[in-house]
């Protein structure tokens, strides 16, 4: 069964896509990534995730995240969808991403994107709307996978990636529902005399039943 | 390479749990599922997350969503850290739902839960932060995959459930960052004439560069 795990070295395809052929590492270089698959161009969900996207490309940038989208159409046919994104959206410049054209879906199938739930008029499945986060190391970090009937969540989409970001830079862990500024937790397998030196803001550690002291809490690092 | 896909049929697994061994199907009946696996009892991240899961349940038995929790550590250890949880959250009823004891990390291994990047003491991987939601079919629906360090968001939980089940119910699908309210969008391959009968509060169609009719929105339906 295809599909890929936490940790997985993200597979350096090459393909074609809107701006060019690509080798998947050459165009990650050494930023982060995010891979993001949609159904079907000319769609109305999707048009209004890859307008929301481009809106965001700023912040993905600014965090040093190179995007790029997929989808089994072909290039001709996201070329002409990407004027009715950039339309609807009043975006002014072009789609500030490439789109892969997986018209063979040999993407799909190999990391395990498709949704057998919506078919095309052939009875193929589409992709579904998959989420793949990858580190500088390109390794997979966190995945989504989304069904072709839910729209994605682009402010969850940052805000993992801010936890992920920090947590690659300083050792500490983000609690449920965690946004940047928040206060963060102090790793369970620090001793106490390391994490007084390591967070000079100080920790504060909860009483618990269980008498043990891991649950502790620093302010975001600077 | 283990690992669930959309559509698939969620294992029939049998397992340990702090209420008492189940079989998985018949543990969810004629609901909706949701699994959530954590690294590891007595750790801070997991604390918080099962506290605001337990803080939600009714939000989730409202939805008609059964909730089980998964981590490789033994009932006994689910047992003692569960009084950590309840008094971290001040919760005075017990845990509204039961964590499965997978210790010899069976689950684990075959639903692709494992983060590489966090090791036990003996140096084998701990449990990612799973979620899979499985659909009153056994089918998975939707999964997300977070590492360790990275706290989930209920928020985004229950969004994605209230559009799972809004979109299994009526022939519509949800917008990027959609929330319950939120005006929804008609499917691209249904012919005007249905559109206008099935949607009697109206369908705005947008007019776009391609001149394709599919950019289509209704009122959330009643």
């Amino acid at each position: 069964m295809p599909g890929l795990l936490l940790g997985d070295v993200f597979p350096n395809f090459e393909a074609e896509t809107t701006t060019g052929k690509i080798k998947f590492h050459d165009y990650l270089g050494d930023s982060w990534g995010i891979l993001f698959s949609h159904p079907r161009d000319y769609t109305p969900v999707c048009t209004t995730e890859l307008g929301r996207a481009a809106k965001l490309s700023c912040e993905f940038s600014r965090r040093s995240v190179k995007m790029i989208g997929l989808s089994i159409d072909s290039l001709e046919e996201h070329h002409g969808w990407t004027k009715d994104i950039l339309a609807y959206n009043r975006e002014e410049s072009g789609l500030p991403f490439p789109i892969i054209a997986d018209s063979h879906r040999e993407l799909a199938v190999s990391l395990g994107m498709l949704d057998p739930d919506e078919k095309d008029k052939d009875g193929l499945p589409l992709t579904a709307r998959c989420v793949f986060i990858i580190g500088p190391d390109k390794r997979l970090k966190l995945s989504l996978l989304y069904p072709a009937t839910t729209g994605r969540n682009f402010d969850e989409i940052l805000r993992v990636i801010d936890s992920l970001q920090l947590t690659a830079q300083n050792r500490v862990a983000t609690p449920v529902d965690w946004q940047p500024g928040d206060r963060v937790m102090v790793p369970p397998n620090m001793p106490e005399e390391e994490a007084a030196a390591l967070f000079p803001f100080g920790v504060y550690t909860k009483e618990l039943p269980s008498g043990k002291r891991y649950l502790r809490y620093t302010p975001h690092p600077p």
